[in-house]
C-alpha cells in the first residue's frame, strides 16, 4: 500500500448554471482515490458508508485498484449526503442540504493491509478523526498530508491545531490560511503556519493557482485558464489526491518533488471541473493527462535576457 | 528614440497603513520612463505639466535618459494632482483628491525627435488623447501598446473602442476585461477583446499575476509573493513600462518575446510596491533587477515525469 486516504465517501447532488444532477458519487476520499488510480498508485480508503451505498460504486473504485477494506458499511445507516447550488460565477455556492448520517459515528479503524502506507492523506474531515487515524498508525508514515477547511477552524480549532502540529504538509485555501494565521499577507501566513508544525504549506487560490512554501522558498503555479468551469465540486480533493499520489509514487519528499506533485495535482483538478462530479476523472486517459501537464509547461515557461 | 510614452506626469500624495507622503513625483509616464531607463532603453514623454512642476523632477528624468521635448509646460497652470488612501489590505483605495488641472487642456504634440519611435505606449489617459497621438504619428510605430482603466470604460467607451481597434497590445485588469467584454470567463473575455482589434491581450490580476493571450495560446505568470506591499501606486504603470521597454530593446514582437517582456515588467513592478511612489525605482541596480528575474525563474520552474 502506497497511499492511505482518510475521508468521506458520499453522495452529492449538484446544481450549476449548466444543469443539475441527482444523487451521484462524491466524497473527498472518492476523488482522491480516483486521482491516485490515474497516477497508477495503489491507494486504500478508510471511511464509512450506509447500507444505501450502491454496489456499482464499490465496483467502480475496486476496478480502479482502490482497496476498500477500510470502508465500514453501516447496514441500517445512510451515507453522508451533500447538496449544493453554485452561483453564476462558479466561485461561490450555497449548501442546500448536509446530512451527516453515518459519518457522525465514524470511528476509523485501519485494516492491517493498510498499516504500512508510506503516505497518509488526511482528507477534509473532522480533525479529531484525522488525529485519531494518525495516532493509530502502528508506525508513522513517511509523509503525512492534511487537507482541511474553514468549517473546522470555526468549530474545532483546538483539535485542528493538535492535528496540524503532527503533519508534514498542509493544504488550505487563501482565506483559510489568513483565518488560521491571523495574517493577511500569504507570505506571513505561511511563516506562522510553518511554526505550527508543517514543513510544507500549500495555499490554494482557486482560479488563481496555488503557492507552495518551504524553508523560506516559494513556488507558484497558475491554474489552467479554462473557458468554462462546469462544476468545481471535488477539485480541491482531486488536487490533494494527485499531489499525494505523485509523492507516493516517487518516494521522494524534497522541495523539487513537491513542486512536480503540485503540477500533477493541478493538472488532474483541471479535468475534474470540466464535467459533473467524478465523471471526467472516470474517463481521462494517460495521454490526456500527459497532454495537460505539457500544457502547464507551455503556460508557464519563459526565457528572459535583459 | 526607441519608446514613445504618452501619459501623465503628476503629483501624488499617498497614504497607506505604513505611512503617508506629501506631494511627490507621480504620473503614468513617469513610472513608465523610469522603468525604461532601468532597461537601458531611451524613451521620450509626451505630456503636460504646470508651472509648479519642480526643476529637480525634470533633472531626475533627464538624468535617466528620458527625452522631455514633448512635455508642455503651462507656466500659469497647475500640474495634475492625485491623492489617495489605501485600505488595510492594500488591494483597494479611496481617492481623496483629483485635480485634473492642466491635463484638461492637453492637446498632445509629438516633437520631431520622437516621430520615429518604434514602440508607442499609450499610457492610461483619456482615450481621445491616446487616439489623437496615434493618428498624429507621421508613420505608424511598429508596435502600439494601450494601457487603460475602468474609468474610461464608464465615461468614454465609444472613443476607447476606436482606440483599442488601432492597437496591437492592450493591458487591463481582470475586472476591466470583464467590463469591456461582458464575459466573466477571462478566456472568453480575451477572445472578445481580440475581436475588437488587439492581437495581444494582457489581463493583470494584481497579487495573482497576469495572463497573456495570443492566437489561441495563453501564458500565465504569478506575482512575486511579497511579505508586505508597502505602496501599490504606479505598479501597473511600471509593469507596462518594463513590458514595452523589453520589446523596444529586443525589436521583436512575437509571442515568446512578449512572454519575456511580461516577466521584465512584473519584476520591475515588484520593486515599485516596496517603497512609496518612485522611490524604489530610483535606487535599484542592474544586479538587483537580474536577481529578481532569477527569482521569477525559481518561482515558476518545475520538472514533472508521471
Amino acid at each position: 500500500m502506497k497511499l492511505l486516504v482518510v475521508g468521506s465517501v458520499a453522495f452529492d447532488a449538484i446544481e450549476t448554471p449548466f444543469g443539475k444532477t441527482d444523487k451521484i458519487l462524491g466524497g473527498a476520499a472518492t476523488y482522491i482515490s480516483l486521482a491516485a488510480s490515474l497516477m497508477n498508485v495503489k491507494s486504500g480508503i478508510v471511511s464509512i458508508v450506509g447500507g444505501d451505498f450502491p454496489q456499482e460504486y464499490f465496483d467502480l473504485l475496486t476496478s480502479r485498484n482502490v482497496n476498500l477494506d477500510g470502508v465500514e458499511i453501516v447496514k441500517e445507516g445512510k451515507t453522508f449526503f451533500w447538496s449544493g447550488k453554485y452561483h453564476n460565477d462558479l466561485n461561490s455556492r450555497d449548501t442546500l442540504v448536509t446530512e451527516v448520517n453515518v459519518l457522525e459515528q465514524f470511528n476509523p479503524v485501519i485494516p492491517e493491509s493498510m498499516q504500512d502506507a508510506e503516505v497518509l492523506l488526511l482528507g477534509n474531515l473532522h480533525p479529531g478523526v484525522q488525529l485519531s487515524v494518525l495516532e493509530n498508525m502502528p508506525q508513522r508514515p513517511k509523509l503525512v498530508i492534511l487537507d482541511t477547511m474553514n468549517f473546522w477552524m470555526d468549530t474545532a480549532m483546538d483539535v485542528l491545531k493538535l492535528t496540524i502540529a503532527k503533519t508534514d504538509v498542509i493544504s488550505i485555501n487563501d482565506e483559510e490560511a489568513r483565518q488560521l494565521s491571523g495574517e493577511y499577507s500569504l507570505v506571513k501566513a505561511a511563516k506562522k503556519i510553518h511554526e505550527m508544525g508543517p514543513e510544507y504549506v500549500i495555499i490554494k487560490k482557486g482560479e488563481h493557482g496555488a503557492l507552495l512554501f518551504h524553508d523560506g522558498k516559494v513556488f507558484a503555479i497558475p491554474a489552467m485558464p479554462l473557458e468554462e468551469v462546469f462544476d468545481p465540486t471535488g477539485a480541491g480533493d482531486t488536487f490533494a489526491g494527485g499531489f499525494a499520489s505523485y509523492l507516493a509514487k516517487k518516494q521522494k519528499f524534497d522541495f523539487d518533488t513537491m513542486k512536480s506533485a503540485l503540477i500533477a495535482g493541478s493538472a488532474l483538478a483541471s479535468f475534474t471541473v470540466e464535467k459533473f462530479g467524478t465523471e471526467r476523472l472516470q474517463e481521462i486517459s494517460e495521454a490526456e493527462l500527459a497532454g495537460r501537464i505539457q500544457e502547464f509547461k507551455e503556460l508557464t515557461t519563459f526565457e528572459v535576457e535583459i
